[in-house]
């Protein structure tokens, strides 16, 4: 559904566009790049909603941990950029059913994560809603552009690597900024936050950058207890990070995400041309298996 | 409702925030204003939920309408800070009943607000959702803090005045980007919108400013149509500007707004020192009929 919506509101945002000296990178990102005075500001908003990203009945997930990963899903998108957090603004929809004490369990979990990622809540909104949700907007600072990454940075013949492990959907992921700052200063090419399973968005990178990431499935960094590659390939909600880099760069890489003592990388594939459309090694990804066959697999698709 | 729980959410804040160099005015105002480079970032969020802040069914308003509310209303948040508009993110909720269409539709109605405002919509999130909503972030610009105004700034011996009309509830407002910035440029004290409806803003401007306004409700500048001081004090989304201007800052007040060529001031009242708690002239706002009795109304409450 939400991806024919995207491509329409896509498509009425060029006719409609304003054209803005202090935009650097609009929709299509993980976060939007506006310039201010000397700075960049980085922006990425995420919203959760009860019965559709998280389930409060019987007990599936409690409002603290739904509003951990509400901050965390959005700081991702920061972290992607390779960008600084700043600061964050959560809209809550408070309902009928949960009312006001689900709300602030929620935006409590929101300030536990906030304190341990740097991040400064600054406002929001509190409004009523059928169901509880949560709209966080986080907003990340650079000095230039020359120290963020985007999705189409990604060249033939580069390594494709992840950070942490793959899988676990654990309930209060820590987003990858620091490891993404450390990337970007290493000298990755390319960047996208796992928020909807490895499969779906290394595709959404190999598109960006026109070319096929070869991923061996054998080699993905699968989070404890999680026993196939197709968990590990396709669970939304890692938050960890995928990239590119050049062979050249891969010992920075390494030696910078030891030094910022955050999650390690695993290399899992390289950038090929992109095959034919339809047929395998067609642009955006190739999950290999063991005998280098293609596995069709895909993510979830309910990003923007 | 909503108040205490802002109150609880407040209280949190208090209790667990970092203390961030680049904050320079966090909740409790009509956005937020964050340092950046030689910048100032001005953020505001504003949700606006189907059966809370509008209804499709039996055709009450149309979704194309609600977007370009939605938007006003974010951005009227801006207008009260004298800040100028730079970029808008906006996250649709989808709803089973309204699809595809009457997101888009709700999209379009943002983008034709945007631009007439100077605003580039630069980015958002797209979620399914069991009613149509939409939580829009406003980022606006500023050079420097004097070019910003509070709500905190109404002193006692001044004139209190709103912009436009009152009570009319547009489909469409206007939100007063140009005669926010004008009115901070002519020397206002202080400001705040009229999203609330004028009881309940002009009240917070009081109380943040620790003053009355005494508001003498038949000098209100009636919209067509509104026959009552009732309608035209306590309707909200009119998204028209209340400010506080020193005496010798009328002419360069009402010059400045005929120079943008915006809405017009009309004054309706002064700043009278606070009475007692409870009694006639408390802090907050003195609403007067023409005998000079104060009449209680209040405005909407749903705002952060």
């Amino acid at each position: 559904m939400e991806r024919s919506l995207i491509e329409a509101i896509a498509a009425e945002l060029e006719l409609t566009l304003r054209p803005s000296r202090r935009l650097v990178r609009g929709i299509g990102d993980d976060a939007a790049v506006v310039r201010s005075g000397g700075a960049l500001c980085v922006t990425s908003v995420d919203a959760m909603v009860e019965g559709v990203h998280f389930r409060l009945d019987e007990d599936v997930e409690r409002p603290i941990d739904v509003g951990w990963r509400a901050l965390a899903g959005a700081l991702s998108d920061l972290a992607a950029m390779g960008a600084r957090a700043g600061e964050a603004y959560i809209a809550l929809g408070v309902s009928p059913q949960g009312g006001e004490t689900a709300a602030l369990e929620l935006m409590r979990g929101a300030l536990e994560l906030a304190a341990q990622a740097e991040t400064t809540i600054a406002g929001g909104d509190v409004v009523a809603s059928p169901v509880l949700s949560a709209c966080v907007t986080v907003v990340g600072w650079a000095e230039s552009e020359s120290e963020l990454l985007a999705r189409d940075g990604a060249r033939v013949g580069e390594l494709v690597g992840v950070t942490g492990t793959l899988g676990g959907r654990p309930s209060r992921p820590l987003p990858r900024l620091r490891e993404g700052q450390a990337l970007a200063r290493a000298g990755a090419s390319a960047m996208i936050d796992i928020s909807d399973g490895l499969a779906g968005d290394a595709r959404q990178l190999g598109e960006s950058s026109g070319v096929c990431l070869q991923v061996e499935l054998e080699r993905l960094p699968l989070a404890e207890g999680v026993i196939d590659w197709e968990q590990g390939a396709t669970a939304g909600e890692d938050y960890e990070l995928c990239f590119t880099a050049p062979p050249g760069a891969r010992a920075d890489v390494e030696r910078l995400l030891r030094e910022v003592g955050g999650a390690q990388a695993t290399w899992i594939g390289t950038v090929t041309p992109a095959g034919p459309p339809g047929g395998p090694g067609a642009q955006g990804v190739s999950l290999r298996d063991p005998q280098g066959a293609e596995v069709p697999l895909r993510g979830f698709e309910h990003s923007w």
